[in-house]
């Protein structure tokens, strides 16, 4: 068991600043406020319906009994909310609190509160301080530590968006077992990516275990530890953070292309998964003595099988009827990661 | 004269970034910006009707002239151009040119297309390299230099932004000649601002110039440089940068209470200067041995006389009728640079 303390599972350090992750029950959010240098004032919460029902309670109570006036924007749930029109009624929603620029953003729910609010905190009044309060397996595990916040348009997810650090990170396990089964799974493959990508305990873990949402507490620590180290490694994707995004040129280019909100964002980053770790065997094929140029494979060798073994137990869906090639090439060359010199795909070997 | 070379007026250092400003004709750009780091390449130069009709092709001409393949986003002239509106439209321009996260935004032109092109920078794919071409005095002795960008909301002025600093800040004074007297004499403002806090060669000149009109590059050059020492003190306002918002309190909340574009920033932060000085004088007044605590004075007693004859040679307009004491404390509330302590004024002793 990990006892709430003062002592956080981990601390990310990168650029943009230097923060705790703590996987302590919800209702201890002011005691890590307070530890983080956020003292009792005005705080603003964004919010969407679905978590607002569940955990909005829980944190404003917390959150007055310690002397805070919390003010609670909430916002309708699903991808849809990451765009510039919610982001403006959300910022008008905050201005009628009467912030100032000490007042804290806490984004309580999944990756889109957590980019919405994060965008949020990173513009209003040019920057608010920032608490990330994840509460799906995703935001958990992903979008909450790192410091990138994001809104999408009309020609792509995330290419509006900034930089900008949370104080403090808020993962409270428990709050995992009110998620419906899919969007655990839709996690539960950015921890898979983890595990792909750093190995040591997590893969382990996600190996041993046979059901892995029986193990969810243990999964989500481990793949928070993966996390804040890659990105205190490295914040910009210059690096080491650039093997984040393993599985997701193809992923993010499938997700827009079948239309947001057809497959969730850890179902195309499982397909893009599968397509890498393809490309992968292609290109290490291509390398061994006496081959061709990246010559594709059938039957994946090992260990790219093995990886491809646990990327299945996500059971991730079809490509949907109507996702043509080309759609998915337009999308991919829309990707932000892009720079002149071509698209960019995160290869293992 | 201040012959056209690569070496800058003077190198601005901030937690942001340190980036050179310019003084030389607008068609030397390409110079540098190849100085500054950025291989030709797409760009994206963002600028208003009005500015375009004058200056743009002089610039998209120099760039194609070097390499580059420049696409124009042109915006209404005018405040209103500041809004998430017209943001959306100028990031859904600036994604249909293909950008990647190598491609610069300059912002020619005004206060407002330095800001909303700014702010275009600081969040487009997260962050593009920044190039500031003001094209007005406000711009080139003010907002172009210290790595402020924003939007307005209904709510008031700059409530939505971020710090983001430019790679380089290329002003030609020999745009200036352009502006009507309206726009020239608000850019002045800002000056006569940067003379009364730095004093120097700023405040020499000033004082001794009988037509400023007349002088506009040596007194651009000059509070340049005030400026840029100023934000290179201080980059976020709480020390040595809070000077510069002598005046803007009380100006600011002018502005919003009389509706934006019935005042010129700079002509409601001479009003709020000359508010300023008199709150000044009656604190100076009040510190004196035996008098009671902050007192009015009626007569201007000097140094506040002299700088208040500097700053009546902006001829600065009455206060609107229908602009009430009320809707002034009002807007002043909202004030961004409050804190929970209460508002700021800046004051001269």
């Amino acid at each position: 068991m990990h006892p709430s303390s003062l002592v956080p599972l981990i601390t990310v350090t990168h650029a943009a600043g230097r923060y705790a992750v703590h996987t302590d029950p919800l209702a201890d959010a002011p005691t890590h406020l307070r530890e983080a240098g956020l003292a009792p004032g005005r705080a603003l919460v964004v919010t969407d319906a679905t978590v607002a029902a569940l955990h909005l309670d829980t944190l404003m109570t917390a959150l007055r009994a310690d002397g805070w006036q919390p003010h609670a924007v909430v916002v309708a749930p699903g991808e849809a909310s990451k765009s510039l029109a919610v982001f403006g009624d959300v910022v008008d929603a905050c201005l009628s609190a009467g912030p100032d620029r000490g007042t804290p953003v806490l984004a309580l729910g999944g990756g889109v509160v957590g980019d919405l609010g994060g965008f949020v905190a990173a513009t209003l009044l040019r920057g608010l301080p920032l608490v990330q309060v994840p509460t799906t397996v995703l935001a958990q595990v992903d979008s909450s530590i790192g410091g990138k916040t994001g809104l999408n348009t009309a020609r792509g997810k995330n290419l509006v968006g900034a930089f900008w650090a949370p104080r403090v990170v808020l993962a409270d396990p428990a709050v995992l077992a009110t998620l419906p089964e899919r969007e655990v799974r839709s996690g539960l493959a950015e921890a898979v990516k983890h595990g792909l990508l750093a190995g040591g305990d997590l893969l382990a873990t996600l190996h041993d275990e046979p059901a892995w949402e029986n193990a969810l507490a243990r999964i989500v620590r481990e793949a928070v530890v993966v996390k804040a180290a890659v990105v205190s490694a490295d914040e910009r994707e210059s690096g080491a953070r650039a093997f984040l995004n393993f599985g997701h040129t193809f992923g993010h280019a499938l997700e827009s292309a079948a239309g947001y909100g057809t497959l969730t964002h850890g179902e195309a980053v499982a397909v893009g998964m599968r397509a890498a770790l393809h490309l992968s065997a292609s290109l290490a094929a291509g390398r061994a003595p006496g081959a061709g140029p990246g010559q594709a494979v059938n039957v994946l060798p090992e260990p790219f099988a093995g990886m491809d073994a646990l990327v299945a137990r996500l059971a991730p869906p079809a490509i949907p009827d109507g996702v043509t090639d080309d759609a998915l090439v337009a999308a991919m060359t829309l990707d932000k990661k892009r720079d002149a010199s071509g698209l960019r795909f995160v290869v293992l070997d």
